[in-house]
């Protein structure tokens, strides 16, 4: 069963702040619409902030990691035992989330969410249920009381980042093996083909990317998934991951706070899909940053019919990509607030 | 006659720091890639700066701002006094481009390069060799003195930004008619026609903007630069305004310089097309930030072989789509300098 809290309502946008935005953006200095998305993103966050001032200063970051049985069969470019070492890196402030959040002057949370960790590590949350996932080439990846668990987790840490009162929430992931569960989750809910939702991921190549949406799709078939009506719990349980169900329960927590959530690539857009079917209200509240290099990007982003604000071929997950889309959403919120009008600056409107 | 100084060679970009970019984006702690445009423009940057540590912290933003007699063809959604209120505008601290200074603690200089401004206005710095362009529909736009002198003014503005040790150069532009301007300056450079690269500017209609294309295309064969082989300085004569000549200079002056330059919309790049076919080893010094609204933006961008990181429906000009992309710069180069190696944080490497 999943947790009660996941069904209720998350508040709506506020049409009173978005619609004085929006009258607010065609008396700023600039043609009307000449600041493109920039204009929609300060319309949309004010309405979803309840706001005259939409901010995206404090942007708490989290990242949830997860380890996977799948990678038994041979799914990952990279040996299983980099998930914990990432996450001492992550601590330690070298990885590229690290340094993307001091250059932000964000604060990064790591929650380990369900990695192989046996013992506790400095400077990471463990918040588990079990170590690691089960390999769902042979059996269901979690139990439902894992799921519960994760989803849970994701509340928790959502919850205390609540208590800096952020303006908006990035989250991000770590997992060897993530891409594979991720693609099986999405193919599932989707009714997709596994091989249209199967990339790379952190660099296979073309055989190997082919040997593992072949694994996916076997998995599907043996856990009666595929073109199935299979529910998004029952989906996280046959081939989900900790993680990415630590992130659904994040996105859901967060909707019901009235936070905005920046999405990142693949893996938190998966985990976006599944929080979306489970409780539909919190579809507003997320801004999607990056259009993946991860082959199944597209086809999750359809679906979510999401427009990301970056394309730069980024494919490294752990929120990264929805960091570097932070101050795009900066700059959009100081140029609704901080412009002249055109009365205050005495500039001629349109001729005629 | 154009000044001699145009024509001197750009420095060539350091291999030698270009490779050891490369290789050092290979030992940072993320699959190899997984950064995508980031990485390349970390490595990009590093060759042009010759550094092991590139930068775009110091980033001055010019602004060159004319106005344009075409106007008196009624080719604007905007009467003329428009250029000279922003001006007062971009001073006073409320136009977009200022609220984006502001912000990314950029400088801010804003050279009247040929407005129709008669007395000194505060906080511009006035460098021009007359007032506007003549209506290029009935005659020449420029002398070729005005086009020496506007691409001197580029020069003057670029020495004077030089001063603060800048690590990249944002060139903004402002004028009411400048993207009928750059339309048939663009058209003229690549032999195609006024139609494809006429956009709507500020708002024009669909009547509006068809209108203005054929103005172009009779003014281009009135001046005989349909499909003709006229030289750079032949057409900006024609067609050209004072504004564009300068950002032309300034983005010449620059690489001379050995200063990269994050090129705006479509008014900069028409200039950059401009200066890249009187100077073609310029070109190796431009980083372009978005993809502008504008109709003609793609197909100038095409003959300058660029791919530009934003695509954010912007048509606003003033620098603001290139101030927009600064951040991206600025957490590339961040991430290629701080992020720990493979063998700093312990963490393992490719399997197998």
């Amino acid at each position: 069963m999943l947790p009660e809290w996941v069904s209720e309502q998350c508040p709506g946008t506020s049409t009173v702040h978005r619609d004085a935005a929006f009258v607010r953006q065609c008396e700023l200095t600039k043609p009307a619409g000449a600041l493109g998305r920039l204009e929609v993103l300060a319309i949309e966050l004010a309405g979803l902030q309840h706001t005259d001032r939409p901010g995206a200063e404090r942007a708490p970051i989290i990242i949830f990691a997860g380890d996977h049985g799948i990678v038994a069969q041979g799914v990952s470019a990279y040996p299983q035992e980099v998930t914990i070492a990432m996450l001492a890196n992550f601590a330690a402030g070298g990885a590229a989330i690290s340094v993307l959040a001091r250059e932000l002057g964000s604060s990064l949370e790591v929650v380990d969410a369900g990695t192989l960790a046996e013992a506790e590590m400095p400077g990471i949350v463990a918040d588990k249920p079990r170590r690691g996932s089960r390999d769902f080439s042979q059996e269901a990846a979690l139990d439902p009381d894992d799921v519960a668990f994760a989803l849970d987790c994701g509340r928790r840490a959502v919850a205390r980042a609540a208590a800096s009162e952020p303006d908006i929430l990035i989250l991000g992931e770590m997992g060897i093996g993530n891409t594979t569960s991720a693609a099986a989750v999405a193919a599932a809910l989707l009714g997709t083909s596994a091989d249209a939702l199967t990339g790379s991921g952190t660099g296979l190549g073309a055989t190997g990317r082919e040997r593992k949406a072949r694994i996916i799709a076997t998995a599907l078939a043996r856990h009666g998934l595929a073109a199935s009506d299979a529910s998004p719990e029952q989906i996280l349980c046959a081939v989900g991951g900790l993680e990415i169900a630590a992130i659904s329960g994040a996105i859901i927590a967060a909707a019901q706070r009235r936070l905005p959530i920046l999405i990142d690539g693949f893996i938190v857009s998966v985990a976006a899909l599944a929080a979306a079917r489970i409780n539909p209200s919190c579809a507003a509240y997320l801004i999607f940053s990056h259009r993946s290099a991860e082959q199944g990007h597209r086809l999750v982003l359809d679906a979510l019919d999401a427009r990301p604000l970056l394309d730069l071929d980024l494919r490294l997950g752990e929120g990264s990509g929805a960091a570097l889309a932070l101050p795009i959403l900066r700059l959009a919120c100081a140029l609704h607030n901080d412009m002249a009008t055109f009365a205050e600056a005495a500039v001629p409107g349109r001729a005629g």
